[in-house]
């Protein structure tokens, strides 16, 4: 039997996040069966592989001989004899069940399972399986070709050693994993994520500051620190010698205090109405094409900068 | 007269705000004049400027003639015909009013008097003052001769024109400004950032997840998107062309749900024993001294990077 390391992996799914798992898997050289009914899942995978070919590049990840990925007639097609799934359909939990039923039909029974999903926990996805102890959630960041990061989530019903293979699967094709210990809405990224947004918006519809100004305060003032520092670091650094318990002592009182004057807002009319209006202000003309382009480019040069550097934490 | 832009710049206190500034000021060519009555504030000051130096020379902020800061008897001799005074004293009221009793005795009538405070308000600050028009607070991210970003706040007497002065005086340094439009506590980016670190402690203390490994969930999974994209343009630029009407429309309820998820943790006994023994465990053996300068170094290469990049928002 081949590894994981060495068998082919099948990607269930070829929308944005499905087409980029199995661009990232191919390109870093890996046999790779797709999955995907639509008509265009050929078309919206040439498109994903050409994007994602210059950023690997650019990254040193394209392997020496990157493959193209193929797509399947169908789930059993695509994952008979794989070593792991990455399943990325719609978030329907009846329609990944469906999925899942194919897979436990066709594949091996040791292969991993592992679904992209963002809003599903992963116990729920176990329910009714014949094996699963296999599934995970592995949650990338978008693009996943480009993106390091993969959050690791599994369900009561998951296996010590299926977590550790999942780890392993994925540090050899060079990404980073974080594990949660306990299932959470949101996994890690979109829980920071929505916690920043919330002050956020709360800023803009209380009339503090503009939509312009609240993301330049983060592009400006925070993002450079937090591509070496997470959260606790930061307090942990400015503790002094003794760190975090030091900064505990000193300014725990004041953080509970600034906490307790954080905003609580609602998306209501009059505030989607001033996100949407300064939104437009602060794009200044661009479309949201030009301003991904620019937002792409930019970030491949930050994570070619992060790639040679070893952060703090 | 001289203008703002070539007179000398008044700073008032040599703590590590302080000393930050007279560095960034007078390494960009300024002349300034510094008032700090303890023993120690020349060594703190040449400490400053040795670590400052360096750094705005990487990006290109050394000036053709980088001065000296002069450290002077008192304010009123430190503030005598200057354009600006940008005070960085301890974070007590009494202590800042009497020293504006001494600027407003010896400063020129339009001098801008700007306080570096992070937890006073503005309109506070103005109370008593013969010439409260000319008072606002301009809070640095630390480093201040590092950071770019300057965060300006008007009282309820500051003027239009005190803000324009203000806002011209930075950029022509070289800063970027943000403006709120009502007084905040923690103005934008601690509010921001006290933000993130509430979600970020309530992962921790659920048992959700690691110090290490929620501070990876941003150093890996969205720092680097933020050094391009602030939390609004994120949901813009997800939203597709028609961007963050698009993304409300579609998202609205599920963003209201996440939030309503979001934890509230405190900062009690329990939680601090998880934070601190976690994040020892996260450093690996490695002293916040050596951190901190691992992190400072891979800031410089960030900041190097930024300069050269417009960023989207």
């Amino acid at each position: 039997m081949k590894t994981a390391d060495q068998a082919p992996i099948a990607v269930l799914g070829a929308g944005v996040i499905g087409a980029a798992w199995a661009a990232f898997f191919a390109l870093a050289g890996r046999e790779v069966r797709v999955a995907d009914p639509s008509p265009d899942a050929q078309q919206r995978l040439d498109d994903m592989l050409a994007r994602a070919r210059p950023a690997m590049q650019a990254l040193g990840l394209l392997a020496e001989h990157p493959r193209l990925p193929r797509l399947c007639a169908g789930i059993e097609e695509a994952v008979a004899g794989v070593g792991a799934i990455q399943e990325a359909l719609p978030e329907q939990l009846e329609l990944k069940r469906r999925a899942y039923r194919a897979v436990e039909a066709a594949a091996p029974a040791d292969a991993l399972l592992m679904s992209s999903s963002s809003g599903l926990m992963p116990t729920l996805l176990q329910e009714g399986l014949a094996h699963p102890q296999r599934l995970l959630i592995a949650h990338p960041c978008n693009p996943a070709y480009l993106m390091p990061l993969v959050e690791l989530v599994g369900g009561q019903a998951t296996s010590a050693d299926t977590m550790d293979r999942a780890e392993a699967f994925y540090r050899t094709l060079g990404k980073q994993t974080v594990r949660l210990q306990r299932e959470a809405t949101g996994h890690l990224v979109n829980r920071l994520q929505a916690a920043l947004w919330r002050e956020a918006v709360h800023l803009v519809a209380g009339g503090y500051a503009t939509v312009a100004d609240v993301d330049r305060a983060v592009t400006e003032g925070l993002g450079a620190r937090w591509t070496v520092c997470g959260p606790h670091a930061i307090f942990h650094l400015s503790g002094g010698p003794r760190g975090m318990e030091a900064f505990l002592e000193r300014l725990g009182p004041a953080v509970e205090s600034w906490w307790a004057d954080l905003g609580q807002p609602t998306l209501d009319a009059d505030t989607r109405a001033k996100l949407i209006a300064q939104m437009q202000d602060a794009a200044a003309g661009r479309s949201t094409e030009t301003m991904a382009q620019e937002r792409d480019a930019h970030m491949l040069r930050v994570m070619r900068l992060l790639q040679g550097d070893s952060p703090s934490v």
